[in-house]
């Protein structure tokens, strides 16, 4: 029986308002014929999904669109070493051989990668079709779904192609994280205390103190971390959707992350590893800087070993290191790298004047 | 000496204010160091040009742009043959081995082909940057540099990849026309008396009463005609920038000039000339009809003759091929195949019921 818990609204103002979509959380909702009878009528669908996902979930979603609807399943191998141009065209081949049209619907069954992928194959398939979001990994659900980023990877360097395009919704269903494995609900909790880190200080105590029960999956404590997840990144995204400025502070933690990702290699480690790796070195310089108390660097530091997440970053990687990779990440404005650090626990700031010694300091 | 002889103004109402842009058309533009200024500032930019064009006008514009600022050239191989996800990678890798950013410059210089994939490339590097259209072809001037279409084909068909992204400016450099072969200048002529077939009789008089003026490449008679066809583009784009109806009408010629395209092999035909043929059999069902008058009909195959553009399907396409073709086309919703006809002489309207019968009555 389908259980909607919360549901939430994006809400572009201004030239964006007619973009405004729902995430929908609960339980049961991959087979929710309602759901996509509300959404999508009877339009025919492009269900791409990976070769991990797919067998596992594939068929809760083909129940709920019904067996009278022209579906096409495009099953990938699954990694973030296959989000490249090579896959997006393979998603266009099975759409187009099996004549899909402008009205067809894409849908993304997985994890950040395939949401990042089959939102960016929707919107240049015919130059764009609407998609909906189906995230099954705790990182997607609280990140990579909302706020329209799609796009894929560059031998040079990550999510350097790509497009702005909003889902028509966003549905997560919290029955998917029981097949989590370890690492990756591990991955999803460093970005869900990093909403605590950069927006709420209240949210950030909480999850400290219901850590145990995160730990075990509680469902209803779950889709309440869910759910505040995605309120802020949907509140600053809604105000900033192609990231001028407020956007920004999502990326606590996501520069030096992603020199984590591009160093060892794509895929070695997992987003959310390298993030809470980021985090913490952020959030060690803004507590040199005098913003953040040690104690609470101590709490994010525990919080992260809590749940099995890597704190230091790789041997092999110095600060200096550290730099070179970061000045070709594509946020870089005229050679000046931006950092997200906190101005204070639940308030971020950009700031572009972190020394290499200030690195040196926390890095080594 | 730079000269603008007209400009016109893309403006797009209600939601998309924001992205209005000027067409300028003139002569000695691509070296006109102003109008970068105006444009473009200091940023730096990515030059995309063919082995054809790129050798002819590249130096031009290096010099409009300056010896001080940052400009990556991409030369492409010529032809509709190279319009791929391929050929886009390579202007992908090209631009970010140069350490281009976000606030970098496409620049598109050449015909349909380059602007399509330039244009493209635009809107998925780094998720959107800015670029300028400098078409050099009448058909690039009068048809595919406005509107904001980008992509590339597929395997499967034309255009099927790509995105809606306006540029920041269109610079039409009439000089860039004296070096046009012949059979480039007809296709663009296909295109330009298109316009007043479907929108202005006044303007398609005017057209076979100048032609031998046109024929000349007159200067001051060809930056006229350019001008209005841009501007019939730019009203009917501004009113309808995502097809949802209206814009339909710039298509006249264009479904069954696609299917002799993709059927012929892409590159075999122009894609003017392709048009020129759809258009005389889409007339020729509209005079069947007892919309036009079967001297107009006349007056058109008249005129695409006086350009040597080709007035009858390839002979191995009858009616029955066409209509296959046809079915695979991105315009078609549902199955249903729309095609435009005229009601009268500079007055398109939008029809799904053309039967097989009618297409035999003028294919054979």
């Amino acid at each position: 029986m389908p259980t909607r818990i919360h549901t939430l609204h994006v809400n572009f103002t201004g030239i964006s308002s007619h973009r405004s979509y729902p995430i929908i959380i609960g339980r049961d909702l991959l087979a929710d014929a309602g759901f996509y009878e509300d959404m999508i009528g009877d339009r025919p669908v492009v269900l791409v999904s990976n070769d991990q996902v797919g067998p596992l979930y594939a068929s809760q979603v083909h129940q709920g669109l019904g067996e009278a609807r022209h579906v096409t399943d495009v099953i990938l191998p699954d990694g973030e070493a296959f989000k490249n141009i090579d896959t997006l065209d393979g998603i266009f081949t099975a759409a187009l051989k099996d004549r899909h049209e402008r009205r067809s619907v894409f849908m993304a069954l997985g994890g950040g990668v395939i949401g990042d992928m089959t939102g960016f194959a929707a919107a240049c398939f015919m130059r764009g079709v609407d998609f909906l979001q189906l995230p099954t990994t705790l990182l997607a659900q609280v990140d990579s779904s909302v706020g329209g980023k799609t796009g894929v990877n560059h031998p040079v360097g990550k999510n350097m192609i790509g497009a702005f395009h909003q889902p028509l919704a966003v549905a997560i269903d919290i029955n998917t994280l029981e097949t989590l494995p370890e690492r990756e609900f591990a991955a999803g909790m460093a970005e869900i205390i990093k909403y605590g880190c950069i927006y709420d200080a209240v949210f950030f105590d909480w999850l400290i103190n219901v850590r145990s029960q995160l730990l075990a999956r509680d469902p209803s404590v779950l889709a309440e971390a869910i759910k505040r997840s995605c309120a802020i990144k949907a509140e600053v995204v809604a105000q900033d959707e192609r990231e001028g400025g407020l956007r920004a502070i999502l990326n606590f933690g996501h520069t030096f992350g992603h020199a984590i990702e591009q160093v060892e290699g794509y895929g070695a480690w997992l987003h959310g590893e390298a993030v809470a790796v980021g985090m913490l070195i952020a959030a060690k310089i803004s507590a040199n800087r005098g913003c953040l108390d040690a104690s609470t660097v101590t709490e994010l530091e525990q919080f992260l070993l809590y749940f099995g997440l890597p704190v230091a970053a790789p041997k092999d990687m110095d600060a200096a290191v550290f730099l070179r990779a970061m000045r070709t990440d594509k946020k870089v404005m005229s050679g000046q790298i931006r950092y997200i650090v906190l101005s204070a626990l639940g308030k971020a700031s950009i700031v572009d004047d972190i020394s290499a010694n200030e690195m040196t300091a926390v890095i080594g």
